[in-house]
């Protein structure tokens, strides 16, 4: 049985120490330029040499290399610029209440430097990085600095949310579901009467529940991603699980994609690997579309052939394959689980999706597979 | 002044009515195999050859050509035994109640052929355009024959809505707003307290707005398409302006994908053109971005240049140069007013997003640029 876990952490969101933290590198640059110094930050390496995992948490982390970033300093001094503009543009918004997204954030800081033709950035390309760079020196989200990502993703299921001045339950809302906003910090969780969360890739899957009636009869909330877990998700879905104790459950097609969906909810991404302690869900299970699958429900006819070439052809590996075999050397999918997985997939040469189940029949999937496969606990770690 | 209009359509979902035309069909093949003559079904014919621009209706519309399905025909077979299957599944899902996506439906009705090896269908290729064949024969959406598209887009704003048992105002959802269904046919406007709604083209803009509070202070329904807008919201729009005289006003970036994206929503595509009459809203009007703005309102720093060769450079014209050329020829673009934002366009060269508006400061869009082209009906055509 899927059973809540204790909370481990607490409702943490708090505008007044963002605000804190950029006052406190603000007055150390003013210190220094007061006392004729060369101002600096310290801001922690980006690439993949920072980067670890680490199998305690089970997570991928950022290490402890940092770089300094000095104003008085050619190749800095552009740089060192942009990234105060923008923690003053940060330190505005979060103090007045407001949001902006990566676009906005740029446009509203480009302009010409007083005296010259120069611009403060000439693309989004320079700025995206420096807010990326704050994130990493001040140790929080870009969404707790009011820069939001873009959405994705809608939910379904007898949770109660506060959003500000309105209170609203996930469940009647008709077919629709709650869009999840770009920010999820600010939310408050005032009644969770679900068991479980499940997370679907598709909204299709998704939607497939919600008229059979899924998040009543087996008391879930449907998280519906559509596609990759876009940041709002991910940080909801971390929430749930750490602040509710409630126990995440992903569903997804039977690819490499839809592996690498669970992956990144589980234990993040490369490239936001210092944000993996609070997108991150290591907690998280996954109960299928597995490759087992296939024969255990009789899906043979259903089944779509792997894209590219295998390893052992000319060319090969590409595409799918070449995909498998990268997922394969993740450290998290190092049990044997996974590997059978992965290898059985090499070894078909083939991928099974979610609404392939609708072969068997319509109903099937809500009233057979998932509650079966739930209630025993057949889940991948 | 924007005015709400008298609605000139009326609430019509009725399943009953497809489950009888698709009797219709039944009855008739079953008449002709009694009385041993060979059955058909006429199909209207797809293609550009069968397709026009009704400048009346203002719509693009199917013409009067069919073609004739028999099933005693070595070429016709295997499609007329498809349409008769699926044409029976979807007055199954219809009769109970039930919605199977596009996926769903080719899954379920993939076997193998009894005494045979042959499968009934080979991939999604075979029955989509199948479904396609009985929307133009039965003269339905494929949404009213239970078929679910992809769903994509939200709406926030001072609407009652009942879909099934729940109702709920969408104005009081946060800030995340409710996720529009693939569906939205049986869906009720219980009470409509907004003067006209704004298609909002990204998902980050319509955020800016919501933040703002314009959809309360302007007593709008805000509706964002996440890009180019799915069935469901198309319908979703078609519907308020038609059932209900919402002014429908459309507000994307300033390129040939925002136009586009306009063109789709007001005058239909050519490849639905059969579905114009209930997917399209000719009534709809643009408020921007135009080529114009950009020296109305200073942007010249925070355009972008068009991707691509213009017509009179080697290679050219290509990308948005080439969609630009385009967009020109469409029946209902020629009209002074754009005709010369594409010559603007081609002229300066450049585009210029709706986020771009941040460089004046967040609150411009909602306080200055769209009051004030709205209240002076400053739209285009």
């Amino acid at each position: 049985m899927i059973k809540k876990e204790k909370p481990k952490e607490r409702f943490s969101y708090d505008p007044k120490k963002i605000v804190k933290k950029l006052e406190e590198i603000g007055n150390q640059i003013y210190e220094a330029v007061r006392e004729g110094r060369n101002p600096y930050i310290d801001v922690p390496t980006r690439g993949i040499s920072n980067i670890y995992y680490d199998k305690k948490s089970k997570l991928i982390k950022m290490g402890k290399q940092t770089s300094r970033r000095y104003f008085l300093h050619v190749a800095h001094a552009r740089k060192f610029m942009q990234t105060l503009l923008i923690a003053s543009y940060i330190k505005r918004l979060v103090s007045e209440g407001k949001h902006a997204s990566l676009r906005e954030a740029y446009y509203a800081n480009k302009h010409s430097i007083g005296g010259s033709k120069e611009n403060t950035f000439e693309d989004q390309s320079e700025s995206n990085p420096i807010i990326e760079d704050l994130e990493r020196t001040l140790g929080v989200l870009r969404e707790e600095m009011h820069i939001t990502a873009d959405r994705r993703g809608y939910i379904y299921g007898d949770i109660t949310i506060q959003d500000g001045e309105d209170e609203f339950n996930t469940s009647r809302l008709g077919m629709g579901g709650w869009a999840v906003p770009g920010t999820v910090e600010h939310l408050k969780f005032t009644q969770i009467n679900v068991d479980y969360a499940l997370v679907v890739e598709t909204a299709a899957m998704a939607d497939r529940l919600i008229e059979e009636k899924f998040p009543k009869k087996q008391n879930a909330l449907i998280i519906a991603t559509q596609g990759q877990a876009s940041r709002g998700v991910r940080r909801l879905i971390h929430r749930l699980h750490y602040e509710e104790g409630l126990p995440i459950i992903v569903f997804t097609d039977g690819d490499p994609y839809g592996w690498y969906i669970y992956s990144t909810i589980k234990q993040g991404s490369i490239n936001l690997a210092y944000l993996s302690d609070k997108l991150a869900t290591p907690g998280a299970k996954f109960v299928g579309m597995t490759m087992d699958d296939i024969k255990r429900y009789g899906l043979e006819r259903v089944t779509e052939k792997l894209k590219g070439v295998p390893p052992n052809k000319k060319g090969g590996p590409t595409a799918d394959y070449k995909r498998i075999l990268e997922e394969m050397e993740y450290p998290w999918f190092q049990n044997k689980e996974w590997q059978r997985q992965f290898k059985l997939a090499l070894k078909l040469g083939v991928r099974i999706e979610q609404q392939a189940l609708a072969h068997k029949s319509l109903e099937f999937v809500a009233k057979e597979y998932l509650p079966e496969k739930i209630a025993n606990e057949e889940l991948l770690p």
